[in-house]
This record gives structure tokens, C-alpha cells and sequence, in this order.
């Protein structure tokens, strides 16, 4: 009905979504229900995926596409630039959120433990999400489609450190040994699933390059792409470097709350930008990086205050979502086939973590129950995994790209595990021995999930 | 070179205009001079005015136009959606914001003369502005472009509330009788300009439009036009009793200071896409009506908040003025007689806004001294002068749209204006006997500007 690609309908849009993720956001952390879960929600229900039967011609959506047989009230064209760019915006800062929180000092003090749950809590899932992967030839994974097969394992990967966080703390826990050393594992865990993805998506996309000559057939090599990742972890630590020198000596010179935050998001969009367009790195890993490197800058004072900042201008994360549940959710393509899949692999999301992390936790003399927490702990998956299934779905990656589909196993992933964390978690704590010599005083802290600062990036 | 409307260009677009913005405010700011200038400045820099030497083929600009004969590092499309949605979005919050700050209840109390003021402020330069355009048909204006003409004279009408405050802060007169009275109608000034602006671009459009039919008919007549304005301001005010209501009730509901302020956005374009697609009323004047019928809810405590909010938002305003320097301004129509007009039209704004506020001064019984000190605050013009001039040269309006060049005029009222206003403030208010009878303390205050928390939605 409406044009929403004028500048002023693009302001309608972004109204609607605004107060659509709000107001399923608010439901969702009522349920205890991770937030961006209601985002997609919100998405879903604003867009065509339910109401837009676009099949027949009967649909309506609030907010559809430009020429499809169903009735909306404000549409886009079909390669919308504004929506998909809100979106990128919204997906860096939470990738640069993410990396703010990496603090490089702190991690180093967590020791082997964090790490080695971490690396196990990577290893199993991504095996196991690959060989659940291998007889599904009927819904383009199987052995002729190896890359996507890799795909769903990387999903699979990344726990979502603000879900555990939120948890732990709501159970007391967060200060234990046990706790600190999961959320340090859950954080890692991160950095190594971002590398992961660099490398997997790099060498996808150098699978797909042909007739390429020069720099760019160096980039399309899959040791061309292992050499260009290192070299620009080298570049943007250097960098790095420079940035936080320039922005002590700014904070110096001028004392000013008020202008690091920007300067650190254009830093962040610079980095993005250098990893993608120079390195042919993903550009979600250079704002990572651009955050683990700002991350060392004013650690005390500002380092609190960039981060509010950065969640401030989330208003650009529930887009990221929300566009989700609008553009990227159909249940058109669906069949039984994909369904199976769907709840199977997340069944070895959730044992992958479990066994592997648990299995550190046993080695490292922890007893029976705390290794089970330990597993439990990191079973947890939120935003990350989105993050990396639009990144792993998107049509940059060519013919190799997983088919939009399996968005649908993210979402079922994120839901199943939210859900069971919590549940579990408490179940096992509940066994604890009141004097339990977990190095700390065992008081029953029962903060509400309402009022924690978690979720971080999409928790306006 | 690099496409900048992917939406990984953009976001590197984004970062250089956030760089360029934030520095060269800085130093505009070192300078007492107004940020916005700074950033329309930055955009001039980053933009192909200067060096992007449009008629040779050997310029070069950072962000260009495509398949302009200049080299620039990254392109956009003539009609980009991404850029104007920013500076969209950027002016809303502007005026949001401007609304926000007009606290009715606290104008109330202001009384007559602060009303008289403002208007005499908001006539003198308007009937001005039209006469100096009347000889200058040879530029566009003259008595057969007549909507032009009052064009011209609405943008000299509008006091900026930023400096004005600034300034009298600096002096340390902020809280005397004449400085409240010329703080309150410098405010009341943007309500009246804001409506004087509806009405007279709702004519302007009413005057384009031919052979239409039903609605659009009647909303193209010039009662028609007067009649959708009232009924505008009919809704906008019962509809915000509502919001203010649901507000009041959500606040107590659920306490959180996080969620108002993203509903609160989302009314605000909600405001402007009704004012423009259902009344045919200016959008800023929506976004401006959301900010002071919102500005009623929670007076105390979310305030501020709110405000604070929607200035960390603002990473769009520094794009809206970057982008005048980018997209609006070039030197390749400037002739001698637009300078020369600029100049006298620039004269006019300042005589007008002296002689008309000063007379009213004296007519309320204040000396001489202090009616040249209540002209002369009421003189300073910023960025509702520039958001003024970008309505009025919107190709919106067809063909009685102002021309792009005439916004040299405005940046130079701004700069002419901003440095003389402290400079002359300072000698009239030094002629001061010590014992003044101002009814405060006279202190020497001076604190300095780079504390003060002006020119608001513009200052990150």
C-alpha cells in the first residue's frame, strides 16, 4: 500500500519493527525466554512469513515485498539496501559488543581449564554437527555438499555467554570457581567459533571463485585465505595498537565521555570493512576483533561506558533480528526432512557441549555433578548462533551458501537449549550439600532475570 | 573506487562521516563556533565540492556520486535510499528532540512578554526576507517566484535555543529575568517557526499540484492545506494524550528506563509519517509535535533520560548535516548575486531578529541597554535554519522549491550570527554598572563551553 524505501517510509518501517520487537521482546524475558528469540518472533508476525500465504492471494503483511501476490500495508523492493543495512549495522556491534566484553587480561588469568573446555566444547559439537549432516543428501547437506555439511557444525559451536551469565547469576552461582570458569569458557569459546567461521567461510567462498586472476585468485586459494586471516589478525592487533595509543592520548588531552564511543564505532565499521573488502576475512570478524582490541583501551573508567553506548545504539540489533523473522523465515520450502534434521542436530548441539565440556571438567577432578554442570553450562546458544547461520545462509557464499531453511534449526536450537539450561542447571545445583566447598558463601541469591544487564547488545 | 551502497560500503561510508564529523566539531567547538557548522564543513571536505572538481575530470572525492568525471574512494547512486534515510532519520531526531525540550508547562508560566518577543522576532525577518528577495529575479526569487520568496523569509525566522542558552551560560545571565524571557521565546520561536513552516510548505505543494482528484484535491487547495494542518494538530494532541497515558501506565506496570525511550522513537516516526502521508504535513513538524507532546509524560525522572537517549541516537544527526555538505552544497552555480544576496539577506535576518525582539524589550519597560541585549539573544540561528532550508529546497515541492545554492545563505547567517552574538552580548552586558539590578547575583561565571551540554542532538 505504502512505499516503505522513501526515506520517510523507511522511518514507518523501522517504527513498526521498533515497537513490535519491544513489545514480543518484553513477553519473551517474562517467560524467561531469551529476548532475541522474540525479535524473530516479532519479525515473523510483522512480515509474510505467516499471514502472507504467498502461495494463494489472500495474505497480508505489515511488511512485505513489492510485487508479491499478497496485500501489505508498507512494502520494499526486493534487494531492500536500507533494511539489509541496518541490519549489517546492527550484526557488527553486536560482534563488536561481544569482542568489548573479550577482556584480553582477564582471560589470560582463567588458565588451561576455560580453554580446554572451551576447544572441547567447539571440537564435538562441530564433529558431531557434521556427521549428523552426511545422510541428509535429500535437503542439499550429504557428502556432495561438504562445505555445508562444515556449515551446520560451525552453527552448532558458539555458546552464548549471556544466557549462561544470566543464569548463573540468577542462580547464585556466577562467583564460584566452577561459574568463572564457565563464563571464561563460554567466551573463548567465542573467539575460536569466530576464527572458525573466518576460515570455513573463506575457504567456502575460495571454493566457489573461478576464472580468477591475480590478487584476487591469491584469495580464492584455501592457503591464500589461511595467509590473508593471519595477516589481518597481524594488521588489526598492530593497528590495534596504534587506535588505543591515539585514543589514551585523545582521552588525555581532552577529557570527554562523550566522543571515544564514536570514534570507536567507526573503528569498528573501519575494521569490518578492512577484513572483508581487503582480506577477504568475514567483516563480522573484523568488529569482533575491532572490539577485543578497544577492549584493552581505558579499562577502569571508560570501558563501561562504551560498552552502554555500543548497546545504546541497539537500536539497530532488534532490526537485525527482526529481519530474521521477515526476510529470512518461510515456511514455504519446509518438509518433514528438514524438521528431522533440524531436531536432530540440535539434539547434538546440545550432547555435543555436554559430553565435551563435561568430559574436561572429569579430568580436571572435578566430581560427577560438577562435571555435569560444567556440560550444562555451555549448552546454552543465543545471538552468536544466529549471527553465524545469516553468515553461513548468505547468498555471498555462492552455490557453497546453506539454504535459508536452517535458520529454522537455529531458532529451534536457541529455544530447546534456553529452555533446558536453566531447568537443568538448577536441578543439579539443587543436589549440592548446603556446605558445598565451592569457594564461596552459599546465600540464596535470587536476583530477577528482569533486572540483569545480560543479553547484551539487543537488551534495550 | 569501492561501492558504498552495499551495506558493508555504507557502514565504511558511515565510519569516514563519523570520523570527519566528530573531528572537525571538535575543533569547531575549540573555535566557539557551532558544531553543526563543523559538520556540514566535514561533509564539504569528504564530498566532491572542493575537490571533486565536477567539470574537469581530475577531482577526487572520498564519497562521490556514480559515474560522476571525478575518482572518489566509494561510490553511492545518485538517489541513495541509505544516505537520505540517515539524514531522515537524523532531522527527525532533531526536531523530536527540539519538541522535547519545550516544556509547555514550564512556558506557561512564561507569560506575555516572552510571546510577544518570539513573535515580533518571527515577523520582522519574515516580511524582510520577502522584501530583499522581491529585486532578485534574476537568481529565481522575485514577484513571479513568490513562494521563494517566503521561502527565504521563513528561514531567517528561526532563534537557535542551542546557542542562545550557550551563550548566555558563558555570561552567566542565564538565570536573570531577561535571560529566561529571551530563553522562552527563543523556544516558543521554534513552535511558531515550525507551524509558519507547515502552512507555508503545505501552500507551496498546494500550488504544484494539478489535475488531481477527491483527497488529494482538497488537501492541494490552500484551505484545504489549512484545514489538514488543524486537523493535524487536532489528532497529534488527543493521540498523544493517549501515548502519554499508555506511558504513564507501562512506567508503573513495568519500571524500567530502557523501554520508553525506544517507544517513545518509535511515536516519533509514527508523528511524521502521519503528518506527511495523511495530513500532507511537513514530517518534521510530526517528529517536533511527538517531542512536545511527550515532553508532558514524566517530567521528573525519565526526562532527562529520554533526552540523553535521543541525543546518543544522534550518531543519524551528524550524517543529516554532513550530507548538506556532501549532497547539498557545490560552487559550480555560485554567481556574484547570489553571494551578494546571501549578504543582504543574511543583514536583513540579523537587523530583523534586533529591531523586532529590542522593540518589544522596550515596549515592556526594560532600558536600552537591555532591549539591545534581548535583540541581540535572540539573533543566533543553527541547525532548525538548516532543517528549515532543507524542506524548503526538497524536491518535494516541485517546482517552487528553493534552489540548493541558496544554502550557502544559511551556513553564512549561522556563522555570521554565532560569532557575532557572544561578541556583542559580551560589550552590551560589560557596559553593566556593578550593582545591576537583574535580580540575581552578578558572579563572574565562566564556565566554558566544552562543558555545557548545548546545541543538543548534535553533540557526541
Amino acid at each position: 500500500m505504502f512505499d516503505g524505501h522513501t526515506a520517510l517510509g523507511f522511518c514507518m518501517v523501522l517504527a513498526i519493527i521498533l515497537f513490535a520487537t519491544k513489545v514480543i521482546g518484553l513477553i519473551f524475558r517474562r517467560l524467561g525466554l531469551p529476548q532475541v528469540l522474540g525479535y524473530i518472533i516479532a519479525g515473523i508476525l510483522i512480515g509474510p512469513a505467516i499471514f502472507g500465504d504467498p502461495l494463494g492471494e489472500h495474505g497480508f503483511a505489515l511488511i512485505g515485498v513489492q510485487g508479491k501476490p499478497y496485500w501489505c500495508f508498507l512494502y520494499l523492493p526486493d534487494d531492500s539496501t536500507v533494511l539489509s543495512v541496518f541490519s549489517k549495522i546492527g550484526v557488527l556491534l553486536l560482534m563488536f559488543s561481544t569482542g568489548l566484553e573479550t577482556n584480553l587480561k582477564e582471560l589470560k588469568s582463567t588458565g588451561l581449564t576455560a580453554v580446554l573446555i572451551a576447544l572441547a566444547g567447539v571440537f564435538l559439537p562441530l564433529v558431531l554437527g557434521i556427521l549428523i549432516s552426511l545422510p541428509f543428501g535429500n535437503i542439499g547437506l550429504g557428502t556432495a555438499n561438504m562445505y555445508r555439511c562444515v556449515f551446520i557444525g560451525t552453527i552448532l559451536t558458539a555458546t552464548s555467554v549471556a544466557i549462561t551469565v544470566s543464569v548463573l547469576k540468577e542462580l547464585g552461582k556466577i562467583n564460584t570457581k566452577l561459574g568463572t570458569t564457565i563464563v571464561s569458557a563460554a567466551i573463548i569459546d567465542d573467539v575460536i567459533g569466530i576464527v572458525l567461521l573466518s576460515v570455513v567461510t573463506g575457504i567456502a567462498k575460495a571454493g566457489a571463485g573461478e576464472d580468477l586472476t591475480g590478487f584476487a585468485w591469491f584469495k580464492a586459494q584455501w592457503w591464500g585465505t589461511v595467509i590473508m586471516i593471519i595477516a589481518f589478525f597481524a594488521v588489526a592487533v598492530l593497528a590495534g595498537w596504534g587506535f588505543s595509543k591515539l585514543f589514551k592520548w585523545l582521552d588525555k588531552r581532552w577529557p570527554n565521555t562523550h566522543r571515544i564511543p564514536v570514534f570507536s564505532l567507526a573503528v569498528c565499521f573501519l575494521y569490518s570493512w578492512v577484513a572483508e573488502e581487503v582480506f577477504g576475512v568475514a567483516d563480522i570478524t573484523g568488529a569482533f576483533f575491532a572490539g577485543v582490541v578497544l577492549s584493552t583501551v581505558h579499562r577502569a573508567s571508560a570501558y563501561t561506558d562504551k560498552k552502554v553506548e555500543v548497546n545504546t545504539y541497539a537500536i539497530f540489533a532488534p532490526v537485525f533480528f527482526a529481519n530474521i523473522g521477515i526476510s529470512s523465515i518461510t515456511f514455504v520450502g519446509l518438509n518433514p526432512s528438514i524438521l528431522l534434521f533440524a531436531v536432530l542436530a540440535v539434539f547434538m548441539g546440545l550432547i555435543g557441549k555436554i559430553v565435551g565440556c563435561g568430559a574436561v571438567c572429569k579430568a580436571f577432578k572435578y566430581n560427577l555433578r560438577e562435571s555435569a554442570i560444567g556440560g550444562v553450562g555451555m549448552m546454552a546458544r543465543g545471538e552468536v548462533a544466529l549471527i553465524v547461520t545469516a553468515t553461513v545462509t548468505s547468498t555471498a557464499l555462492g552455490p557453497n551458501a546453506l539454504p535459508p531453511e536452517f535458520m529454522i534449526m537455529t531458532v529451534l536450537l536457541i529455544l530447546v537449549s534456553s529452555i533446558l539450561t536453566p531447568i537443568l542447571l538448577k536441578v543439579l545445583y539443587g543436589r549440592e550439600k548446603p556446605s558445598a566447598g565451592d569457594g564461596t558463601a552459599v546465600e540464596p541469591v535470587t536476583e530477577t532475570v528482569a533486572e540483569e544487564p545480560a543479553q547484551e547488545g539487543a537488551n534495550q
